[in-house]
């Protein structure tokens, strides 16, 4: 209770702010009260983190006050067997009667940072504001990731709900609710198994015409599907039919957690590409092998290069070196240094009409800490509609930090492999083809 | 040259070093000759780092003074068609007549930190000496990531070479040397093409008699295979084939870098498991549940815990909770903290005889910052037959360095998420089998 209390501080909420403690003492110089219904104003939402047998009583307490919305945290509900499933319908029932929506139980809540909420039970900094929406089955995504995401900032968030055993509020309700958010550019699902399949399908469908949804649904295997009835009480479901789902409505599927924050990422921060044409520049021989496997591998194509961007690449490449796409541009780099060298071929091929999309591929060294913004800003902002997305292998921490700095400041993501960048790249060709606004030729 | 120069340096290189350079001046402070034939002393090693116009004739000052190994960096050979394939053949063919080994053209050359040497043309702090031997046809792996190895230490290094276009020494030459070599445990083999088939299949299945080898190959897809006639110059063959050779000498195949990377330090730091029989703690209920997903998917099972186990295990946990196989130990953390619970909880599971490797999975935050080798030190060491691995979600960069500092100094790998960890694990199971260490019960 108490670090919620400092996540709200921190986070700068502007409301008022009753902590309810039987003591009734001043806990961090705020005035306590014994009970919710102590409270002298009116109360929208309340947290309830307290051992499981008094939390019936809370509940109580919140209809009586007239609350309009719970966060119970207390687990031992759904996620503890049969016995705790029914004392969740008696409260998920509780909740219904009084006419208030509750999140949980087992939920560690909410951050939106645009209003300064947070009530993580994990200690959190404050989380840049943005156009991401999270929704996890998992109280992980407003505690480590939300750590992570506030230092490294993947990207900006509108709003993070850790949605528990979904006695009431569950991702159909979020869905719906986040498709007309106006903060929300992207969503980002959790999910180990869906409440209610028909809505669910409703509001993905719904939503995905709005945004993109990136969702990661784990209990893919059988084994997998039984360890999550233990994790949330939740269904997992026939994983074919939810692949089925994913394709008819347009939800964009990822399988681990890493693929999950890469394809956040490429949404929030490039255009949708008009097509799966990647042109490649690599300042290592190995990315251009690695990237033409993935390329093949994820259904992107690497167009040959035409006449008059060989004639201008040439004027920096060395005669025997080739040029091609992908190019690896180690002795053009070793003669005009990288910053002049992937300055000129990022521009050539996002010249070249039949590119898509550019990829560039760094190998971090001294060399690399050279200014991104200033050289590359104004080639990105000629070509504003060609997602642009960077791999870096390597380097020390100082030189990572430099280059993904760097291209956060232009809007560009920075991966540590080319491999997950054209995968990230590949969910957004999906999505792009799936309303319409990315072209088929050449799938 | 000048880059190479003090690499050499900061290595520690304890012989004699004579830059060569037309002008003969001093260079950082050492004498330097305009010509090889002008040392006066022997060489043992001569670095080419010049246009290459001027090879030829650098080649034959190696032969009149009878240097016993040359690298060739300079690069326009067989990685710019065949006109350059038929000048590196000529380079060849004077190395084998003056009796001289070559590695190259278009390598940089061999890290060595043993004997203080680095050849490598991008600057390099020293790197911790270890077991792992990296070849690669790439010069990455002494570039970028040698950055990154020596700040990051993922293991420690026994030799790093960069073999190039493969004129001459190739990756049979090496994993026969390897092999034998008493400061590699572990080889790591980045290749895009095999030089000779017959003698690579021998060679390969010699070391893995002796040592596991760890391989990224590349050009899987047929348009990786063309990709790689332009980085290197070889022929990339038939994935399948490659495949099978894998499966008949003992090679352990892995798919991209960061894989890589997480099986060598999985290797290089845990024993064999006797089995494949994985005991997983979460600190979250998405780890159970991933890490299910990703035994079942990669050949993991997770035993039934004892009823003994269990008891021990419940001392800990309240009642409400379940307590399984994995085990989501958040209930447990919340009363006892993490380090107590953790402690406990892995201890209980190393204890159960059919369990032969321990997963713990962390979500980093400030509770996670305790003393890693005081809490864990004594319970690995009761088991030093069982593997254990760990998994940390998301938490700041101080977090994750704390975390993986901590299990660095106890030879434990520490993986971002649970199914790097598993896969890292499945390849040890793969490799265990092959040599007949690891049980196939269960299989």
């Amino acid at each position: 209770g108490n670090i919620i209390l400092r996540n709200v501080l921190k986070a700068g909420f502007k409301g008022p702010v009753y902590p309810i403690n039987p003591s009734g003492h001043e806990i961090l110089g705020i005035p306590s009260h014994r009970r919710l219904t102590d409270v002298p104003g009116e109360v929208d939402l309340a947290m309830i983190v307290i051992p499981k047998p008094a939390v019936k009583d809370a509940i109580r307490d919140c209809a009586a006050k007239g609350v309009r919305a719970v966060i119970l945290c207390t687990g031992g509900y759904a996620d503890a067997g049969e016995k705790g499933a029914s004392e969740q319908d008696v409260i998920a029932r509780l909740a219904r009667e009084s006419g208030f929506r509750l999140m949980g139980p087992n939920s560690i809540g909410v951050i939106n940072p645009a209003v300064g909420l947070a009530t993580s039970i994990v200690g959190l900094e404050p989380i840049m504001q943005g156009g991401v929406a999270l929704v996890g089955q998992s109280g992980v995504f407003s505690s480590g990731w939300g750590r992570w995401i506030a230092q490294s900032r993947p990207f900006g968030v509108s709003k993070i709900a850790c949605i528990g055993n979904k006695a009431d509020v569950d991702e159909s309700d979020l869905l719906e609710y986040l498709a007309h958010d106006g903060n929300t550019t992207t969503i980002g699902l959790y999910l180990e198994g869906v409440a209610c399949g028909e809505r669910f399908v409703r509001a993905a469908a719904r939503a995905c015409r709005r945004k993109p949804v990136v969702v990661l649904k784990s209990g893919r295997t059988e084994a997998g599907a039984r360890a999550i009835a233990s994790h949330t009480g939740s269904l997992a479901g026939s994983d074919e039919v939810f692949d089925a789902v994913c394709r008819r409505t347009g939800l964009v599927r990822v399988h681990d957690s890493e693929a999950f924050f890469d394809t956040l990422s490429a949404f929030e921060s490039l255009p949708l590409p008009r097509g799966n044409r990647l042109g490649v520049l690599s300042i290592t021989g190995m990315g251009c092998v690695v990237a033409t496997d993935a390329c093949d591998e994820y259904g992107l194509r690497l167009p040959a290069l035409t006449r008059p961007t060989l004639r201008r690449i040439r004027e920096v490449i060395p005669p025997w070196a080739p040029v091609r796409n992908p190019i690896d541009i180690w002795s053009a780099v070793e003669q005009h240094g990288a910053a002049a060298t992937m300055r000129r071929i990022a521009e050539c091929m996002l010249g070249q009409a039949n590119i898509d999309a550019v990829l560039m591929i760094f190998v971090l060294m001294p060399e690399s800490i050279f200014d991104i913004q200033e050289t590359f800003a104004d080639i990105l902002k000629a070509h504003p509609e060609k997602p642009v997305l960077v791999a870096a292998y390597g380097g020390t921490q100082r030189e990572v930090a430099h280059v993904q700095d760097g291209f956060r400041g232009l809007g560009i993501p920075c991966y540590p492999t080319p491999e997950r960048a054209i995968y990230a790249l590949s969910r957004m060709v999906a999505y792009g083809r799936f309303c319409g606004r990315t072209s088929r030729r050449g799938a």
